[in-house]
């Protein structure tokens, strides 16, 4: 079948085909840039390398791609029994891109891969313009995409989604917390919106298996229906992470960024940590979204346990010399995210968390 | 949970985790190449950009990114019925980079998605040692990976599989067929090894359903078992292609390639073809390997159909100018694939395909 963009559908009927990439021509268009070259009925997506496109305040001298990959996990199932499925694009997309990000690199653009039993348009449509929602929070091109018939494989009205997220950076920008954190530094947190898409199996099996809840219950610590708070997007740190990577370029006050997904604080900040480098956390420092203690009680869980599946209310860790602490925060702030020192480097038998 | 490589498990049991990707290690090691940078519990995979490397024979001036995303499909399901899993793999970067290679770029790195119920450690380090062959193949390297345990959205032994591949091209030296194909221009085809990746929910149905017949029956005309036959791999262009791409780098000889994936030959050609290009292929003029007369026999499906489903032997399209149509025939055979003048382009209402 022909296919307008670079998006294809396979193994499907021709027509409905045809009617679903028509449907998401003006989505995945909406994230385009000057750098995106058009290649209707390509085989592949064409991205002009960035240096010519300003994208970049000075150009590259050893340009580094920093490439993810990633999926939504089960919060997909929690999408799927709401029959609402415009958010979880944005998680597909958050979940890739924060992950360049933290390597100091800027999201260039994204695909995505999405296998379904059978193509219902509507669903998928909802699906693609949650993806090109993200993208466009997150500045990248929608650059293409496949989307898979595989009865047998996936039941009516299930789908599975992955995503892939390709970034830029000078060689000598790289983030690389391992070699740069030290003791003295600062530990910032940026708020989390809620779960984030990780622990999900664990969630939906507290409140759907052991408290029986419905996603359309009212839940009052939550302030609204539960299903509502499950399926709230993961956020997207591109703006706000650029603005002070963009500022301190030359400076280098970054010393380590790490993104918070399954494993928590406790696994996820080690891995940008020197080997004699412990992070000292204090738990009382930063908002926890009452999500968490939810879950936690309705479950039964211990509280180490949650630090390690969860992200308790922090999505990303930014670590930073002590003197620009105060700086960096607020000029995150200024792009809409929550701050807070939520602790600080100590010498000590690392790389480490340690919760206080 | 820490990672080595970049290559993550999600879902999973931290241990289950930590075995499966020290026991991929080394099959992903086996693709790097000098760009690829170290990235060891990093959160994204690190490339860089060529022309530093010695990758291409000279610098690129105007680089173009190319990017793509597919999957495997049913054909999976064979793999899952034979408990043959080092194979797919093969096949989900053929069919990646082989998009990549059609636009003229030189695929760079390649990314995986593995998702499935349970970790059988076993069955999806088969599953990576078939991906990481595939990337030696194509030339490329093993940026990264997500394995995703979602129990509910898998069964037990099922997965699917994405991938995605990103390759470069100097932007003058993009192949785009729309512009440059015309009429006297000779059509060369380059043998598939088979179905490749495609069809397989229609030849499922025909050999499991319709004839009734298994994996393991030996085949007269097929000279062997049937599953063995099914699950022989996507042939990748990339030695081949590159050859000629490179020799002829100047001159501009090579007007159009098309992947010959799902919709064949009919849906594929047209996409590198200008509006008064109509390309004559002569069925004759190419071997049509045996598998496909027995699918068309036991499932009594139209000639027609058939090349509107199959690739029917072709697994490439190659239109060149006339002049050097020999020259380039016996370059890309030089590397082991085998090629036919199976038409030529011929003006008329198109682009079209004209099967005689």
């Amino acid at each position: 079948m022909t296919a307008k963009l670079t998006y294809r559908a396979a193994g499907v009927d021709v027509e409905a085909g045809k009617d679903f990439v028509s449907q998401i021509a003006h989505h995945v268009r909406s994230t385009y840039g000057p750098a995106v070259i058009e290649n209707a009925n390509g085989f592949a997506g064409l991205y002009s390398i960035p240096g010519q496109v300003g994208l970049f305040a000075r150009r590259c001298d050893n340009p580094v791609l920093v490439a993810g990959t990633d999926g939504v996990g089960t919060k997909l199932r929690v999408a799927q029994m709401m029959g609402k499925h415009d958010t979880v694009g944005i998680d597909l997309v958050a979940m890739c891109v924060n992950d360049v990000l933290v390597q100091g690199a800027l999201p260039l653009f994204f695909l995505d891969y999405l296998a379904t039993g059978k193509l219902e348009t509507a669903q998928l449509v909802d699906i693609v313009k949650g993806i090109a929602e993200g993208c466009r929070q997150a500045d990248c091109a929608l650059l293409g995409g496949e989307t898979a018939e595989m009865p047998g494989f996936y039941g009516p009205g299930e789908y599975d989604l992955a995503g892939f997220a390709v970034g830029m950076v000078e060689r000598a920008r790289m983030i690389d917390g391992r070699r740069r954190t030290r003791p003295g530094d600062v530990v910032l947190g940026v708020a989390s919106t809620g779960l984030h898409s990780n622990g999900f199996s664990l969630v939906r099996k507290v409140f759907f298996e052991t408290a029986g809840m419905r996603p359309d219950q009212v839940v009052p610590d939550l302030g609204g229906p539960l299903g509502e708070e499950l399926l709230r997007p993961t956020r997207i740190y591109v703006r706000s992470l650029r603005s002070v990577l963009d500022f301190y370029r030359v400076k280098g006050v970054i010393h380590g960024i790490a993104h918070i997904t399954g494993g928590g604080l406790v696994d996820n900040v080690p891995r940008v940590l020197g080997r004699r480098c412990v992070a000292r956390l204090e738990k009382s420092a930063w908002r926890r979204p009452p999500i968490f203690d939810l879950v936690q009680r309705l479950g039964e869980i211990d509280e180490a346990e949650m630090y390690r599946v969860f992200n308790m209310g922090i999505g990303l860790v930014v670590v930073v010399a002590p003197y620009y602490a105060d700086a960096v925060a607020r000029r995150i702030e200024r792009h809409g995210d929550h701050v807070a020192v939520i602790g600080e480097i100590v010498r000590g038998d690392g790389p480490a968390v340690e919760l206080v």
